[in-house]
């Protein structure tokens, strides 16, 4: 091979949209795999600004041999209204991040994040079904990251945001499916959680605050970070130097591979 | 290299629109060139039928890393229309087969299958300056490379086809940028002809007859079809048998890399 893409007509499409796109990372997930199972599909990136959207979305959902849509900051959102349809998750999470084109031709709208995070806990050793869990950060990821939580089994989830409007429409979004099983606060509660989880964006920067005291945290619990870049958060290093057993972010991307692949109905 | 595209976020993008376009051979002729070039680049096939095909082109036009869109059967005459400017050869040929993205974010279209025919000719060593060449058919692509040859400087230039008005139209079309050059007819006029060329679709299927008869032709006549499949169609065998010098449909595609590397201003 010359490292030139093995390309032709026949090839199936999937995109990855963002604003901007330069920074994913799901090229470089998804083409090995299409390689390693012989699928002749290609997923490239997208530059599409949010007044151009609905446009772009709606051009890619015409295409014949466009397959899936992956979506990225700033517009897992806006996305949700031009599916067709909208799985679980989306309606929970209030926000997607794949698409896939149906045997009916509709496209359907899903969120991996949550799910991707969990199967990377699971995949790490850390299986929160059964356990207590705390989740600070109620947002996008934080949202989808509860609702898996629970469809996974934790014991009790608190969930904890600044913002306390949010904060009581997701719990509501929770209850309407797992009904008195989440519990909510301003502030995180720490005392008996066996693993807690920063969805804040709180670590993106070096000079960030931490998003909670790690002292405050039980001796045996497992302290999780979403954030990717860096792949060491202040959070994780002074949970790690506290004796913590640490969870990195890019396990979240990681554990979606799989979830994609099953998604899309790549043999 | 595990063959996998070596694609990221941060790839620009190349698009070949038809319908079908399992057929088209762009990829792999661009693909290798953006390897050798170094060019974080990648062309992909996107499947438009007609009636999506403004939808697809409005939406890709707006997408930020789309730098050019190559255009195949049957949408070379539509695509004429979404353009922002058009080069002269659209203008000739009543279509175009490629757009990019101009430094002021328009769209502008041009027309290379007769630029890449002539290319390919005098590659091959049949310089068509001076000469007296015969063209039989007057559809997209005869239009475009009965422009292509009078840009060359061909000496005489005589048009044929079964349809007097299509070809009327052309005469016109030519005659506004090349006075009196080009002389028409219903019937191939092949006397005295050094070079002659198919342009009709006739020698696509087996059992097609010929555009025109080998037989007629003076002795030292260069013969050519622009056919790619079967790159030996009967008419280019039966004169080859006759002695004559052949010249093969691909050659109109190869003469066109070079050409859209230029014109994509490809390093």
């Amino acid at each position: 091979m010359t490292g030139n893409p093995p390309i032709s007509g026949t090839t199936r499409l999937y995109v990855v949209l963002g604003d901007p796109v330069t920074q994913v990372q799901s090229p470089a997930l998804m083409n090995p795999l299409f390689a390693r199972l012989g699928v002749d599909a290609v997923l490239v990136p997208v530059h599409a600004r949010p007044a151009h959207l609905e446009r772009i979305v709606g051009g890619l959902k015409c295409v014949g041999n466009v397959d899936g849509i992956f979506v990225t900051v700033p517009h897992k959102a806006a996305v949700r209204e031009l599916a067709d349809r909208c799985g679980p998750m989306v309606d929970i999470a209030g926000s997607a991040n794949a698409l896939r084109r149906e045997a009916d031709g509709c496209w359907y709208a899903e969120n991996f994040d949550g799910l991707g995070f969990v199967t990377g806990l699971v995949g790490a050793g850390h299986d929160p079904a059964g356990r207590h869990v705390a989740l600070v950060g109620a947002g996008g990821a934080g949202s989808a990251i509860a609702a898996a939580l629970l469809a996974a089994g934790v014991r009790t989830l608190s969930v904890s945001d600044v913002d306390s409007a949010r904060l009581d429409g997701l719990r509501a979004r929770l209850d309407a499916h797992w009904p008195n099983r989440t519990v909510t606060s301003t502030e995180p509660r720490l005392d008996g959680v066996d693993i807690v989880v920063n969805a804040t964006p709180l670590g993106l920067n070096p000079e960030d605050p931490l998003p909670f005291p790690p002292a405050a945290l039980p001796a045996d619990c497992v302290v999780a970070d979403i954030i990717m870049k860096p792949r060491e958060t202040r959070l994780l290093r002074e949970a790690a130097a506290l004796g913590h057993r640490v969870h990195y972010g890019i396990d979240m991307l990681e554990g979606q591979v799989d979830l994609y692949r099953a998604f899309f109905g790549l043999a």
